[in-house]
């Protein structure tokens, strides 16, 4: 274990002095890449039953009116917004991930700051800047949580964790504080880390990504009045890692800061589920061209990482969020349509009795010596031919990344229903171009739902 | 460890049952003290730094004036003002303790329920119900997390992992939610369950209790408006006790529940600061009385119990915060002063040369035979002479609880200088009457600052 006796202060020092051009290109492009894929899959999930809930929830409280909660046509405080804007970016589960730690570090970070920009005059370089530094420290902190030789097991939902210090860090550099309040930040944030996987498939799977957004983002605006905390929060005998992941390993957060740019392993989402389902997806899809009638199929094989079934290893989902969760839903369904999406997720695909018959057909096993994005897929049919097929890198992860067209085409799916006729297209646009704006909070803002 | 498959449910069915009239006369005398205590810390504590700047956030933010906002003479909404008053009340370090656990049940409970009382018509059977079922829960689940199976340290900020639980479990059962609204509301609760220990001594310290309302209460709002969660969250497999404190016994949260009442072990604090710290101060004071000059003394030994040293073992505190977790402190004002009490929390004191010059001639030692409640002190004298003191029940404890008329002289402390003339007797009264009261809101919310 690397000692590093300074983690809390090195990560606020880090934020405090991140600044846009000290960003290379390419981390840049990912950060509007993030924006866009951000405001897609919000825009795209406003209307679920969990973010009506929440908007009600937060109108019945009331707040000053600053920032668009999206899919309302109307504004709340800027908590508020955070907290709803992000349970819908992570709703339909098409958002983004960071696939070692399998931690979605856009939504907390884009909800918390957009409603920032919207409060306080925001340029679109310190915008960005910000967003990637919310990603970089949540997918630093992840990694520190996470990798070997942290004790923690999949039960512990990681981005519960990661996000709240993350966003504290990011809306703490776009408020301006200085290096100690960025530490008070993050100790105010990492006193209200938290979150297990146990409620993954219900609406509390989504309240949390939004909470910490909430959280992270009202731990810099108390660090901003004065609110302290202790400065060594996350490495103090007793504090953040010595409770939620003794031995875990601070110098993974910390290597190769400000020349390593950990937030360029984050990636988008192809597919509305976890993202360890994707190379099962795309493994299926690959045999389905393979096989003529969908009745030939005697049954499947889907050979794993182990995390798999330990994530989403539904069997019978009933509801879309259990959709999220069900490997073998996603493999019944990508092995009969072409190109599987949000309509999968729907009750007519849940309860489609082809695809629960080809559910009930689908068996899966754990091998601890497949990776995270990889899966082999062998389909028996009936004659006893055997189709087989090893997927090394899923659609989106860091060998096949979403290209910017493929985002575009996401976008468009994700918002077309919701848009006015020509907004979408400005929008888009806005996204990709949004470091170049002096102000990005009206600008974006007028063009939301 | 016994099996309990349904404590979840079991907690919410618990919660979903009670009512005043099933209560024992003696709980529902223990819970109209537990408000009046939680009043009187509240109002005392309003003007602190800490809340005052949380009184500002909550400000900024705005939201619907339901609830008074303790020393602002003005309102907020529900959440918000739980969440300030909670902090107000725990700020002081002169709230409430339940001994087995050290965590503070009241104050979570109190401010998230006597806001729900003033948005929402509220009897006084209705609230003294509530509160004994909020401070009930959160003990039972405290105990289920702290006491031995459970493999956790003094790290883990207990309070805030029973506090939202309970909270949400009392609040729910104010607004009449169902039983499996009650379990979701638990499970929304338990997903923001979080706090550890290092952060003690600073403001992010008192943060967790008002933050710990607030959650519970917006768990069961949540619930209310129909967001959904697991119906077992706590006992799932990855779910509350497999990530925060595998192998702890669910059925010490459930043991007699119903018949007897774990709400009757807390205790209301003599003295403003860690409760156990408390029998050291007893003993301090007995052995000053034998004591003529201070200048006698050459050094004190304090043995006590080992979490006295792993809770408050600050050794020169610089803040009121920090006085808090300070035996030593506490030890050299007790032996200086008579009665001591929130002058001892304060700058003069903390800065004062005899006191500090006494602070550095104790020693502490851990004994691992000694109780959390009890204390042996040794002083001894320029001349050699040994003075001896143990006490083996601090007061404020079960052999020796603080009487009606304590609690009394307690209320009159701490709020004199905060109500207008007249005020503080009404209030006071109206806290011992509130169980004859048809509505308790708007009654007891025009007495208060």
């Amino acid at each position: 274990m690397s000692p590093s006796p300074s983690l809390t202060v090195d990560l606020a020092r880090y934020a405090a002095e991140s600044h846009y051009d000290g960003l290379p290109s390419e981390v840049r492009h990912e950060a509007a890449r993030a924006f866009l894929n951000w405001i897609a899959a919000a825009i795209g999930g406003c209307q679920e039953d969990a973010v009506q809930i929440a908007a009600r929830f937060i109108k019945a409280r009331g707040g000053r009116p600053r920032a668009t909660v999206i899919g309302t046509g109307s504004c709340s405080d800027v908590a508020s917004a955070a907290f709803v804007n992000c349970i819908a970016s992570s709703v339909l589960a098409y958002d983004d991930a960071h696939l070692p730690t399998v931690a979605h570090p856009s939504g907390p970070a884009a909800s918390a700051l957009f409603a920032l920009a919207q409060l306080k005059e925001t340029s679109g370089t310190e915008f960005i800047n910000a967003l990637a530094l919310g990603i970089e420290i949540q997918c630093r902190v992840a990694n520190m949580l996470v990798l070997p030789p942290s004790p923690i097991d999949t039960s512990f939902y990681v981005n519960g964790f990661s996000g709240p210090i993350g966003v504290a860090a990011a809306a703490g550099r776009l408020l301006g504080l200085s290096e100690q309040q960025l530490a008070w930040a993050i100790g105010i944030a990492a006193s209200q880390a938290a979150g297990f996987r146990a409620v993954h498939g219900t609406m509390t799977s989504h309240f949390r990504p939004g909470y910490a957004s909430r959280v992270g983002l009202e731990a810099a605006l108390l660090a901003e009045l004065g609110f302290d905390c202790i400065e060594n929060s996350l490495e103090a005998p007793g504090g953040f890692i010595s409770v939620y992941a003794p031995g875990s390993d601070p110098g993974l957060a910390l290597d190769g800061l400000g020349s390593r740019h950990e937030m360029l392993e984050n990636r988008y989402k192809p597919y509305p589920c976890g993202i360890v389902i994707h190379p099962v997806i795309d493994a299926c899809q690959e045999l389905k061209a393979q096989i003529p009638d969908r009745a030939d199929i005697s049954h499947v094989r889907l050979f794993v990482n182990p995390l798999v079934l330990a994530l989403t290893g539904k069997r019978s989902p009933r509801t879309a969020l259990e959709s999220h969760v069900s490997v073998f839903h996603w493999a019944a369904v990508a092995l009969l349509q072409d190109a599987p999406g949000l309509a999968a997720t729907r009750d007519a695909c849940l309860a489609d009795a082809t695809v629960g018959a080809l559910r009930a057909q689908i068996e899966a096993e754990a091998v601890s010596d497949i990776g995270k994005g990889e899966a082999r897929v062998q389909v028996t049919l009936r004659d006893g031919t055997q189709l087989e097929t090893h997927v090394l890198h899923a659609r989106g992860s860091r060998a096949r990344p979403m290209s910017d067209n493929e985002l575009n085409a996401k976008f468009n799916d994700l918002t077309a229903d919701r848009l006015r006729p020509g907004s979408g297209l400005l929008l888009r646009e806005a996204c990709w171009r949004v470091s170049e704006m002096p102000e990005i909070g009206r600008k974006i803002g007028v063009l939301l739902p």
